[in-house]
């Protein structure tokens, strides 16, 4: 199978980019470049994607309303890491300087906010129901950020990890999986079950992604390695890690220190490697792409169907 | 007259602080905690209060939606207040620490991205006409934050200060009173007239606010004196004040100091004293309210009618 996920909507894609391109029009040009930047900065669309192939699958054609809801979440994505890579610090996104990094704090900062209001004036052309879908969404990364801070340098226990990456990653893309279904009349218990897709894909995206902070290729992912443990942040693969009875003190013992050397990063990494938890963490997330997949069960053949089932592939599978 | 500009919506006012507390009830306390800590920090409630007054004063009776509308448009000020601060490294906010000094950075940028969030929500109640409404005033918010932030420690000339304080402060203003007209269900003219109240009113309150930074009773606003000039924002008595042959030379110098010593800044003020720019400032804000006033012609006397008229007069006297 040679196809990518998105194969089958190269063009609705493109529909998104240009939507997005209208909405970010700015009198201050600023404002247009800060957007331009971080949106044109190589992400993989998948929350879009995964709007358009539900709105697909489930039997939509007109294209144009779930094309806004698709361009809108993209924009809230975006908002969402300006303002991350701000509270982070963090200097280096997709292989570039972060917004916050190139254009300073505060226009980062009011760009992040002008994403938002743009992403939600495209909410006005669509019901209580929709608009509430979205701002629950954000809701939920909002407060999964919060969690994030207040348990930042601390070894967080593997259910706080798992509500942090459901608000942050896989709720908007369940919310959004959900709004393609709702948007092609589909049924209630096909909205469920897209939703369900959408929130499998997201959590098991999380978990590879963090996944690849530890053993990415430096350089693969535009940042540099080991960025979680040295934030102090307990990803999957790091809480396990530091249950290993062997390696665990060593490295909990490090993860804790609130400045760390480079020397620590590496003393780290080499622990880490001597356990399984990279390989336990991956099977993890294929538990919850075949979860994904389970939830397509009720949906008919098609190409779109397809784009959905090798999504589910390419995140688990995906060393990028 | 004795009455408060506001007196005749004491209930509605009411129900928007209802409004607003249920709107940001969240699943993480300190959420909640960051937006009642702005939203009780006494602000004049002038934002619901014009939209309020506006819709009752044209005749509108059922006072649920407008309630919810005016109290999205004080999450949105609030919300701006917050990351305001962060941009600008405010310490105090009306006689308190400013949420980003109390609550840190991370945790004041997520707060405000929730009030954002949470005000648009309400937006999903209300038709595209609104909405849009709404969003324009957001975008010409950070439009005008950025237009700020790129002149800072210039002497700006006197049309970019009227452009950031339309973006800032009158445009949201007016926003809010074209749609209390609009749910009124008022034609085109008035709602273009209260629109003309709303964009005036602000602009003569920020120009008094402005005003009031130079010479207020020190401690009476919740911050310091000439925090403006210290910030090297040129505000319209401070251009004013610049252009004066006698002491604009010595004062433009000491404006561009990128480090102001306490000296600077009290002799930086012992100079505005000895110009008439307060007073000169105070006739042009008197000049915008007036305009205000000639808006409200068409309107029928009544008791909210008055209280437009009031607040006319009430931002242009008003020493704190």
């Amino acid at each position: 199978m040679s196809e990518c996920w998105d194969s089958s909507i190269k063009d609705e894609l493109q529909m998104v980019e240009e939507e997005i391109r209208r909405s970010i029009r700015s009198e201050q040009p600023i404002l247009t470049e800060i957007c331009e930047y971080v949106i044109s900065s190589g992400g993989k669309r998948m929350r879009p994607g995964v709007t358009l192939l539900s709105y697909l699958a489930n039997g939509g054609r007109e294209t144009d309303d779930v094309v806004k809801i698709a361009a809108a979440f993209e924009m809230i994505h975006s908002a969402t890491l300006i303002h991350d890579d701000i509270n982070d610090r963090s200097e280096m996104r997709r292989g570039r300087p972060s917004a916050y990094k190139k254009f300073g704090l505060q226009q980062a900062l009011v760009g992040g906010d002008f994403l938002f209001v743009k992403a939600f004036a495209i909410g006005g052309f669509f019901d209580e129901e929709i608009v509430g879908l979205v701002a629950d969404a954000c809701t939920a990364i909002a407060e999964s950020e919060i969690v994030q801070f207040e348990k930042e340098g601390q070894i967080a226990p593997l259910d706080v990890y798992l509500r942090i990456i459901e608000g942050k990653t896989a709720r908007p893309i369940m919310a959004g999986a959900r709004i393609g279904a709702y948007l092609a009349k589909a049924g209630p218990d096909r909205i469920h079950a897209m939703g369900e897709y959408g929130l499998n894909i997201g959590m098991a995206f999380q978990i590879v992604d963090d996944i690849l902070d530890i053993i990415g290729k430096q350089g693969s992912l535009g940042k540099p390695l080991m960025v979680d443990f040295h934030e102090g942040k307990a990803t999957l693969p790091l809480i396990q890690a530091m249950e290993d009875p062997k390696v665990g003190p060593r490295l909990s013992k490090l993860f804790r220190k609130k400045r760390k050397t480079n020397a620590d990063i590496e003393e780290a990494s080499a622990l880490i490697a001597m356990t399984d938890t990279v390989e336990r963490a991956r099977q993890r997330a294929k538990g919850y792409a075949e979860r994904a997949l389970a939830a397509l069960e009720g949906v008919q053949d098609s190409g779109h169907k397809q784009g959905l089932i090798r999504l589910a592939t390419m995140v688990v599978e995906r060393d990028y």
